[in-house]
């Protein structure tokens, strides 16, 4: 693994992290051409907005890449149809289609493949770096709203692992804890797919800042204990006047207002969506199978149905701060970027 | 299973349905020595507070069911010692000693040992009638509180199989579906041990009562929907100032709150301390093995720790009324119950 990176480009082509397995399991994975890559992120090997944006993007890299070894009149017609079928993986991620679109966009204006290669790996390395950079300014700002000393709970996975590096929620602390402070973390594990016990962590394990798991409905104990000083959360899309995460998120919102601790939201611009309110947005409903079975185990009988929204959503009147990488944004939510 | 129980006697002893195998399987157990029910009780065969009252009421009948084959004699002797090992299958469980000692001193009042064994059986018999006469009782005062049409939210298991029948929490759910409401259930899974997805929805399911499952981060979610009517849910201990029960049941509390939603806790008498305030009581922790491991697979690194309260704390001031065999207890909660 490259610099901290949880996707990277190396010689055998578009490496990354097999997200599945841990924790149980650490194994890095080299997807050598465009099928395994987009097998990956059917299979989530790779999953979270930013990171897919980066899968995308050295994905186009690796099918020019391999197109190069081919006939120069079919380069063009491969690389697109390596571009379309990395786009379709998982079509309800808009950062996978942007991250498709804006390499793919540079090797169409070169005429010469080895050019047009090159410069296709050319971008898609920038693509990630400016995500780190992203999340490392949003780090820095983020960083200076938490004590020197403190507890920060936090929901499902906004780290390094749904980025290329540092993450955003994750982001935050990590610059905080760069910065000097003690900052000691509760993740909550994060039903139904278990997110912040197996990957948040994961990672904050690994880089050796103190991370202690907890079931998500002990997060409302805890606060009464007064053992949390924060919520961070990172954001799937913001709205106008409200933010869309992961399911519990508005649950810890409600529990942290009851409390008087502040809650914030870490997200890049590219989350947020000034064309709509959150009443416009249908909330994705997923399997029943995520709640009912247990590692083919079932919990829930048969003949009983289950509600698994993905979602759910936080109006602003429960949130502290946005954090992005351009600063705070807080009540009256006024943004320009909140505005259509 | 006779009329509706989940723990009874039998001719080859003392029967119960074996929780830990729902809902994957359903099996009813006969315990026909001493032996095999305090296996029973030590593995979670049969639990919930109400059920070990019983299942130690019927403990006594069944020993001495089996010392009336042995000599006369040693009849006490071997009574007194099966009761001491049913006593101690869980220390902490109080109900259970309580039921043990109730048959016992009866038992111990009476010399001849074949009379003994019948007064054993039929003071066993009517712990296990009060214990669904008093969750009747609570079922029809709660039943009231209940609209004609409506959904109810609820936690963990209190139901009929912690109890003889019938059930506490869900024992009002029975009793308004028995005086012709329409009741729906929404019944949080419950983590770590999901008894919400595994024992609520399965008895609810079995009585034909609509239940869907969710994850228990949902609840808030679905209360913002404006998708539940209210919330009852059982209690392990009631202090002067506040209840005790599954952890989880504190974030329902808070959330039902914020969007003015009754809260309702159905307990019986026996569940009330007026001898302790909240801040006595220790919280039990439990192991790391229920959060961090999912039927033998590891979902918490092994190098990051759990927190894993088995309870959590609810106030009176989150509490729209506690619904008791006598009645309801609500603000300014200064029922004698409640009083030293």
């Amino acid at each position: 693994m490259m610099r901290g990176r949880t996707i990277w480009w190396e010689e055998g082509g578009v490496g990354l992290i097999e997200q599945t397995l841990l924790p149980e399991e650490y194994r890095e994975v080299v997807c050598s051409d465009v099928h395994r890559l987009v097998q990956a992120i059917q299979r989530l090997e790779v999953r979270g907005a930013p990171a897919l944006g980066v899968a995308g993007a050295y994905g186009v890299a690796l099918a020019c890449k391999i197109a190069l070894e081919g006939p120069r009149d079919a380069f063009s017609r491969s690389v697109n149809e390596a571009a379309a079928m990395l786009r379709s993986a998982r079509p309800t991620a808009v950062n996978l289609a942007w991250g498709v679109d804006r390499v793919l966009s540079v090797v169409l204006q070169e005429s010469d493949p080895a050019e047009a290669a090159a410069r296709a790996l050319t971008c898609a390395e920038s693509i990630a770096d400016e995500d780190e950079e992203t999340c490392r300014r949003i780090g820095s700002h983020g960083a200076k709203l938490l004590p020197d000393d403190c507890t920060v709970l936090t929901h499902c996975n906004a780290g390094a692992l749904a980025c290329a590096a540092w993450g955003t929620a994750l982001g935050v602390i990590r610059s905080a804890v760069e910065a000097g402070k003690n900052v000691r973390v509760i993740s909550c594990e994060t039903r139904p797919l278990l997110q912040g016990s197996r990957l948040t962590a994961w990672e904050l394990s690994r880089d050796g800042i103190p991370v202690t798991t907890i079931i998500d409905s002990e997060a409302a104990y805890l606060m009464q204990r007064g053992e949390i000083d924060c919520v961070i959360v990172g954001a799937d899309r913001i709205c106008t006047d409200g933010v869309f995460n992961k399911i519990g998120t508005y649950m810890h919102a409600v529990s942290a207002s009851y409390h008087q601790i502040p809650f914030y939201v870490a997200a890049p611009r590219s989350t947020f969506d000034p064309m709509h309110r959150m009443v416009d947005i249908i909330v994705e409903e997923r399997g029943r199978e995520e709640i009912a079975s247990l590692f083919g185990r079932t919990t829930v009988p048969d003949a009983v149905p289950v509600v698994n929204y993905a979602f759910d959503k936080t109006p602003f009147s429960l949130v502290t701060a946005i954090i992005t990488e351009e600063g705070l944004i807080q009540k009256p939510f006024d943004h320009p970027w909140l505005m259509p």
